[in-house]
């Protein structure tokens, strides 16, 4: 049994996972019309509560997954790491997943993502991979010190990764890394980080949206500016990037691309989410249909919607104990709020993001 | 025990009523951070399937009051026939309802409310009340025919009103409307009909939207038009009847005032909604902040938000079957939609509404 597609309102969604991004998928769904079913491990997530039905388990768990299969024939995920157990298993037994499990596959596996990459001629950082400490010092010998080792799964927010120094000092990152399999890659030196979110709908029609400019902070996203100010072959050459990534998966759905801006004005791709994305959140008061309505209308079957941009947009991450100060920023009349309801504010931790927004 | 105000993001809000208006301020509220608990007589509603927690049962049953109580200490509400003894109930119990019972007493009874504009220096057309058949035909003959009669409690949409050509006709329509104590109205020989959205917070302070214009079919809204092209005087005026409205309620939300627009520029008040309305619908893609989280702004105690428009739009209500066309109005570039998720097409019902937008 297969899902009808483009998928009536009324109909049942499911996503995997139960964050922030779970949340803003949610919440863009119910406005049209539709109902989401999280399936979460946590009983109590930002996802889970705006939902219709969550189901509380393992992604692996059978009985959790044909919970879930009973309640909705369309199944979407927020997080990269589905494991893709859980994606077999929907799909054998008749549920519809997209973005799918050649994209989660690809994407999983840092290796196998900038091997795609290349091979569908994307440029990205030269790389290598590695399986023992020989091997990684062998690595960063080939592509040059300082490298960066990261594991070539899991990993996520500056997690999972060493910068090496010296190549002998490969080994004992190696070890640190937990002695998995690691993936190498030369640095990059860039002038600028920048982020395309784009989507292509199940008719295999693109659209892009403009390019975000990106800012760190210990390996997470502080704060984005869009759209950025980019040359239009930048632009240009953004698109052709993402054209490419959505062709070579046969995506379906939103997907965030990170890029390295070059001196020279090249565009390298860092790694991609086959997601909706951080990097993506102005959209939600930048432009008339944001990533998250996006993603639900690709995944649903739906036309694309427009993608310029109606406003220029700063969105600044909430970390931490930075969301108790919402009732300041509640008070700014340029500044749209955006939070997730999470309970307790770890260090670092994703609370919120807002939306500082001036006319074009 | 009383709720501490301004409200922080992750508490509950609780909304009396599960229809397409409680949805929609449900996922303002959850974009804020809040969850919310429904209670709605039916188990199945729009704005049940997207709350935390639903609460299926009369509003007056006390076991369900207390079920609500228990899940928060902020409640609100999406309809203004909520039953005052809840409210009491409500408040005796510790409970803040906002807007208050003064507003909901007021605009359930068309006579009083009525009364209360007049007091207030806002105009009306003229009125009286009428509780046999005798009133009524005295009410019509000292009004002039034709004259419009209305139950001075319940109906909306056109429901429990008659026009009165004859002033004898007065009797049989009274009987018609069930024997109850109406309200009769002098015609208004109005050029357009206009609506205010306003907001007053828990400080004081009042913000407005641009006005909207209006257009009926059989009783129902059909289409807004906003920001109405009005003159400055006519926006002027339509700002001091709402500040009139807001402070003589002490009021603390979104209201809604349907304004008829004289051939003289006058403007009479026709009815008010101590909720978000209908005709505020445009403001959810034409202004950075709509009337869905500037309400729970307001009642929540936090600062109201920015209400100047964004964008030119038109609005329309897709009423039982007309909704069917979903994927048509999917794929209009300069159209968003808002679907509510309701089972059961009835003609005449409000299933959803298109928001079609264009610049300045």
């Amino acid at each position: 049994m297969s899902v009808a597609l483009p998928l009536p309102p009324g109909s049942a969604i499911g996503i995997l996972g139960g964050g922030q991004l779970g949340r803003m998928l949610a919440l863009a769904a119910a406005r049209l019309g539709f109902d989401v079913v999280v399936l979460e491990r946590e009983a109590d997530s930002p996802a889970g509560r705006v939902a219709v039905k969550l189901i509380v388990g393992d992604y692996t768990d059978e009985a959790a997954l044909a919970e879930l299969a009973a309640a909705t024939s369309l199944v979407t995920y927020e997080f990269e790491n589905v494991p893709s157990a859980a994606v077999d298993w929907l799909v054998t037994h008749g549920i519809e997943v997209a973005p799918g499990a050649r994209a989660l596959a690809v994407a999983q596996d840092r290796f196998e993502e900038k091997t795609f990459l290349n091979a569908h001629g994307v440029p990205t950082v030269a790389f290598a991979a590695a399986n023992t400490p020989d091997e990684a010092v062998a690595a960063v010998t080939a592509l040059g010190a300082p490298a960066l080792m990261k594991t070539r799964r899991e990993g996520y927010d500056g997690k999972g990764q060493r910068w090496i120094e010296h190549a002998p000092d490969a080994a004992a990152a190696f070890a640190e890394l937990g002695g998995v399999p690691v993936i190498v890659e030369a640095a990059a030196d860039f002038v600028r980080e920048l982020s395309i979110i784009a989507a292509r709908g199940r008719d295999g029609a693109t659209a892009v949206y403009p390019l975000a400019e990106n800012h760190h902070e210990r390996g997470i996203l502080r704060r984005s500016i869009a759209p950025a100010q980019v040359s239009q072959a930048t632009a240009d050459q953004a698109e052709r990037i993402a054209a490419r990534v959505l062709a070579g998966l046969d995506y379906v759905g939103v997907i965030g691309i990170e890029l390295f801006e070059m001196a020279d004005g090249r565009l390298l791709v860092n790694e991609f989410a086959p997601r909706v994305h951080n990097t993506g959140h102005w959209t939600q008061d930048g432009c008339e249909v944001d990533q998250f309505e996006q993603h639900i209308r690709a995944v649903a079957g739906w036309p694309l919607g427009p993608t310029k941009a109606i406003a220029q947009v700063e969105m600044l991450n909430l970390l931490g104990e930075e969301a108790d100060a919402w009732a300041k920023y509640a008070a700014e009349p340029e500044t749209r709020l955006h939070l997730y309801g999470k309970r307790g504010a770890r260090p670092g931790r994703k609370m919120g993001h807002l939306n500082r927004v001036k006319p074009l």
